[in-house]
């Protein structure tokens, strides 16, 4: 298992990456000069190359051209292949393993680190071919090396045709979010790309251009060969260009470093942080994120321990270090950080549209996206969609969509009281309509315009305790709906059918029932019901039975005359709405968040409104999709144009956003389908042990060899490890896994809540990381709600990366337990 | 004035792009094979090839190729350059003048109509060099024949590092937003680079590649060298390959119309749409965008009217036309659409971070975007940035600070019952917290959770009508503010501390002062003051006089003893707020709409705390920073945590958004410092005509040779034509201009508002549009509020562009005078 690699940074060591718009645009020649360069000007430290992958035979490596012409440079090739050809081709006929990604970048981080361990100076490393020539296992080298974010020297091409090459070499490395520090060719004076390209470069990218002159012709004799190209390199090495270069290379090294080493105490200076207490947040509490790619950050590294006595630890540190992005950036990452496909279908959007006016207009993107919702729906009731920004806004457009539905049919006035039914620890967002749809609490009780409208039930929830699956009853419910009860797995207790037809839902409907026409009877009027299907997340990742929500849905559905005084317009309809328009929160539980595209799917009942947001992009841009029924839609219908929704935000349907989720779903949609999933699916289906009621499940056998594929509960989260953490009854509570996620409730003496304090041990221990040796220290960055700390991985997590974190949480907790 | 071109598709020509993964990898080989192959299976139709550039003696032109091995092939080139060069080197040798980027394209345009009037078939046009290869002016033809929107066909690069040529280029024409429908290159057996971009390109982007035969190496004898190109090209046209790639581009090209001719349809069926009655919204009224480039949309054109007799327009009317986004976008539009730096800016972040975590963390867009802002407000008050995603949550955000910091400061109660003070006729978003700061009225007075929160002023607004700029007093006011008056120019009425001191203000100041004694006698309590500072947007784009605003604000910070019942914590710093926090939505009148970076600096004050959006990221994806003193930010310093300000969405301050706002700020500082905006300031200096106070006035002469720049106040929309509209006082009311928004009250015989229907006419009439003949078609689209119509330029618009909507204007008006 290796583990993630860091960006290179050291304090001393100057480190740069070699890319060339081209193949044969003279990236070895440009090297040996700066190499020889920096040897000459920077003599109190050492000058290195390193060249990770070389073709070709030996003797004409780039290594042995080096040696030749700039002795005194230290020079490494870390992989080298006979043949000379692309790496991908000569890897393949080399008889050799072929070396994956994740190992070149491990060689190379190691190679950098022995050469940081030596103290100051500068490290060149050459790229092979140009840009996206692809390295040994087939990915082009800009994909390969994005974690490394290496600052880059760019060889231009001086050729005919050679500008657009440039360009567009530089565009290949921008889009992956590269930093091309300076442009370099020869100077060709028929075609003269270096005016062009300085002008260009300049204007739109403040890049300097710098041109040499090329190095003299191929001698047929070696002696004078080699005689005319040191006469060469040692002209242009000591060129007022190369120099040039040098320092500007050395200042924006020094700048980046000052940068984010400032950037934390400008940040407490200048940025008021969403859900912060400022007062005491100083600069050492803030992360600094240089970069990010899949499932990892890349943050600064708090300053090294003083080293204990005869330590080995090296005396120049990394300055960044690999930080796993626990909270999945607050529950939105789904394709990983840094994602080339996403950042395509971001630019093309931008190209194309920039983006459009969607009132009484439409564009593809806009269009595909709404059908690919509905479609991935799969829903017998949705059938229109409403774009806004974000999962607040669009649980405000829901609400104001159930509430005059409801209003229209039961034909109340407009200046009447209606308050919503939900769930108590709901939350459906930060906007003063969003949070008048929870009850009070921590998050809003002391915001002035909050006011809670509506009625919040109690309700049973799921959890794993000492090593068993089960439903808890809340103290308050005990005497209307008994103590709960232990379930073999998980499976089972997400069987909601087949306890449903057990009678398991019966006492959950009387006391339902019992309570609304309590309400009823106080005169409450109500107009939706909303919910977070399956996970209420804000407040407090909690997993609600899913019988309870289940049998809530279909209660209210079928008791119109607890909440209509009238039915004026009986629905005809199997589609319409009855009782309340149903209003399923899916910003944090849908598209796959829980291994599903709904959450609703697990509770058998379709919503008549729904809202989608944060993994609809992938985790990458704001959108949200407020996903509706025909027969909430007709209560706008009017010949009064005021009687339309009249919501719209200027973003609305924004291309980029649009094309973006579009792409996204195309890819979890395939993943789901390609069973990229089956590593973990197949743990849960051991664990799904019952087998109770099996023979009436639909029984599938999936391309990955999983049974029973459509109806399985699964998560990354292996059942053993949650198992595990389930009987450190010591310090938990209680523990549940679903699909990404992962929740650990702490036993917190301070009563829990938002408020808490309990979980912080275990956040702090997953912070200090893994890594005994500080050139490989990598940590995990996660967030607590109160008394659970809550892991999440991406859509595009590994078996090896979750299993690094399981490794890491038993550590720490092995830690906490020694605290306690 | 070059009319807009509008994207090349017609129904029966099939129009393709060929481009080059470099020079010299067989472009017009390949096109001579797919026009060879096309005139031989597609008989009924005409094959033809176009070269827009060609440079080189024009014997070895590709036109002359085409001649001799494709006879039968109609063939064009449009601009001939002797010298065989890059176009931008071989036109600056050639003596004869350069043509602009726009008569390229209108040459092309043209061109290409002709083609298509001559009936069905196939139009190749054919680049030249590599797809960043610069044309005449410099330009790279990738960003030259955008607007053209023509599917591709991407002739790939078989050669040593032809891969990675193919690749970058391939990315280039993506992120400006081209679709490549095919990859065809040459098959070479010892690199394979087929096999390779086969895999690639199917799996990443799902386009077929396809492999020929190389063509025969070069014979010196001119005549077999002609005959063995003739037996290649006879075999390769005949070739499967040839036919199945025609296949697949002639399904593309009937599938990309069927698809916009059915997305209106859909779109009807299966959006719901922000703000809009649909019961009477019929696929026609559906604005169909297939792309947009710089300040026009491309639209699927509504079918031709039937011919009149004899006429001559085409046959083959195009099916798509250019029409100016005269909303821009719902007032977001800033840098144009399709604007290459932005979206390489979206690019950039999206790779070098997807979205990453912000609480507690920072990244690089976000910091150095929170201090563009607060380095461009240049206020004395604000200092720090807290980001959310739209105007509408920012304005929420901006509110929970103002009555928070109020609370805290008066010692009312959390439950006290608080309003907000601002303007009638405000607005400051959709969601429920920004609609209770805006008083009762149609955008909310049926939405069912609203309920306003506050006291809204009248006041006195400022239009140009018969000629003369005027501040009007709304009927109800005149007893107390007067009758109003006229001013010699926009510029006198902006002159607010002119005005000020020859006492102008007085009247409102006491009847300011009036209202909020008898408010405070009432027990009204106030936690902050938001106005949209100069002009209300959504409420009618209302031109509000600036000294009206500026003296409310000034009351309200010398008034803490209407406000707070006990003041017991008094101000200690000069940026302090007082009396109550000032919100200033600059959600639309800020960050240059108004032609200055703030809205503020109009009335010479600063707000405690503002809110921008929309035009923050140029126009591109949303985003939204509110800004606060410190003053304000203390109020939430507390030992506990629940006193934070309890906001924040999962996307606050992504990195794509940040990035791309930084790139807006920093292009829009260099065209306002650049003097970009010259052409329109000049205009508005001449009739600033007054003079009075100029002595006192700030006076600089700046590059530009505009003296007194800070203090002007201009449009891009001529003072002549401003004039010349408010002088059509049988339709108009009145008529402002300011920056680039443009608006004109039409007289209103339904009495105005919302509900109106008087602007619809010459809205009807600018959507109508221009251009006789049916190919040069171009119209406007524009929106209307109520009686108001207004159009706004992005700040890219240039003087032609604006001349060109002015001309169209006044034809509408010439027709709606009829209809009168």
């Amino acid at each position: 298992m290796l583990e993630p690699v860091g960006s290179l940074l050291w304090r001393s060591l100057r480190v740069y990456q070699v890319y060339g718009a081209n193949t044969d645009v003279g990236k070895t020649v440009f090297t040996t000069i700066l190499c020889k360069a920096a040897n000459r000007i920077w003599r109190h430290g050492e000058t290195s190359f390193l060249k990770p992958i070389s073709t070709g035979p030996q003797d004409e490596a780039d290594d042995r051209h080096i040696q030749t012409f700039a002795p005194g440079v230290n020079h490494e090739t870390l992989v080298q292949y006979e043949l000379a050809a692309s790496p991908h081709i000569a890897a393949l006929r080399s008889n050799k393993p072929i070396p994956s990604d994740e190992t070149l970048l491990a060689k190379i981080h190691r190679a950098a680190s022995h050469r940081a361990a030596r103290g100051p100076g500068w490290l060149f490393v050459e790229t092979a071919g140009g840009v996206h020539s692809p390295g040994p296992s087939g990915t082009t080298q800009a994909d390969l090396y994005m974690p490394l974010r290496l600052p880059v020297v760019l060889i231009g091409d001086a050729k005919l045709g050679g500008i657009s090459q440039t360009i567009s070499a530089f565009e290949s490395l921008k889009i992956r979010g590269y930093d091309v520090e300076a442009v370099l060719l020869f100077r060709d004076q028929l075609y003269k790309n270096h005016l062009y390209l300085a002008d260009y470069f300049r204007g739109q990218h403040n890049i300097p251009v710098r041109s040499m002159s090329e190095p003299p012709k191929r001698d047929e004799n070696p002696r004078t060969d080699q005689e005319s190209m040191s006469q060469y390199y040692d002209a242009t090495s000591r060129d007022n260009t190369a120099s040039e270069i040098l320092e500007r290379l050395d200042r924006r090294h020094h700048e980046r470093i000052a940068r984010l080493e400032s950037m934390s105490r400008e940040a407490v200076n200048k940025i008021w942080y969403p859900f912060t207490q400022q007062k005491h947040l100083s600069p050492d509490r803030i992360t600094v994120i240089d970069s990010a790619r899949g499932d990892h950050f890349q943050t600064l590294a708090p300053p090294p321990p003083p080293p204990p006595r005869q330590a080995s630890s090296p005396q120049h540190p990394p300055l960044l270090q690999p930080s796993f992005d626990g909270s999945a950036s607050w529950w939105t990452q789904g394709l990983g950080h840094g994602n080339p496909s996403l950042a395509l279908a971001a630019a093309y959007a931008a190209g194309r549209y920039g983006h459009v006016m969607f009132a009484e207009a439409v564009h593809e993107p806009a269009l595909a996206l709404a059908e690919a919702l509905l479609r991935g729906a799969r829903s017998g009731r949705l059938a229109r969609a409403f774009f806004s920004d974000n999962g607040s806004t669009g649980a405000e457009v829901a609400l104001k969509m159930g509430l005059r539905a409801a209003r229209v049919r039961y034909g109340w006035a407009a200046g009447e009281r209606i308050g919503v039914l939900g769930l108590r620890g709901g939350y459906h967002g930060d906007t003063i309509g969003a949070m008048d749809c929870a009850e009070p609490g921590t998050f809003n009780e002391k915001v002035e315009w909050y006011e809670g409208k509506g009625f919040w039930f109690d309700y049973p929830t799921v959890r794993c305790a000492g090593g068993r699956w089960a439903v808890c009853v809340p103290d308050e419910l005990k005497g209307q709906l008994g103590d709960g009860r232990d379930h073999a797995s998980l499976s089972d207790v997400f069987d909601v059918e087949g306890r449903e037809r057990r009678g398991e839902g019966t006492e959950y409907e009387r006391y339902i029932v019992n309570r609304l026409e309590r309400l009823q009877a106080e005169g409450q009027k109500f107009g939706s019901l909303i919910v977070e299907p399956v996970v209420l997340g804000a407040g407090g990742m909690v997993l609600v039975d899913p019988l309870f929500q289940r049998t809530l849905v279909n209660v209210v559905r079928r008791s119109p005359h607890l909440f209509g005084s009238t039915v004026a317009n009986e629905p005809v309809h199997e589609s319409d709405w009855t009782g309340l328009p149903i209003i399923f929160d899916e910003v944090f539980t849908g598209i796959f968040r829980l291994g599903r595209f709904t959450a609703s799917s697990f509770l058998g009942v379709d919503p008549d409104i729904s809202v989608h947001a944060k993994l609809l992009t992938g985790g990458l841009v704001p959108l949200c999709a407020t996903l509706a029924s025909e027969s909430i839609f007709r209560a706008f219908e009017s010949d009064d144009k005021s009687d339309a929704l009249l919501h719209g935000h200027s973003y609305t349907a924004h291309a980029v956003g649009c094309q973006v989720a579009l792409q996204s779903l195309r890819e979890m949609k395939r993943m789901d389908e390609g069973g990229d999933w089956g590593w973990a699916k197949r743990g849960w289906q051991g664990a799904s042990s019952s087998g109770q009621r099996r023979d009436e499940m639909k029984s599938v056998v999936c391309s990955d060899g999983i049974a029973d594929e459509a109806s399985l509960v699964w998560s990354v989260w292996s059942p053993e490890f949650v198992e595990w953490i389930s009987r450190q009854t010591a310090l938990v509570d209680g523990v549940w896994a679903l699909g990404s996620v992962l929740a650990i409730e702490m036993k917190s003496p301070d009563g829990g809540g938002y408020k808490s304090n309990a979980a912080r041990d275990l956040q702090a221990a997953l912070l200090r990381g893994d890594g005994t040796e500080s050139s490989r220290r990598w940590n995990v960055h996660s967030r607590v709600l109160g008394n659970v700390l809550y892991t999440m991985a991406s859509q595009k997590t590994t078996e090896d990366g979750v299993k690094r974190i399981e490794g890491l949480l038993k550590k720490a907790f092995a830690e906490s337990a020694h605290v306690v």
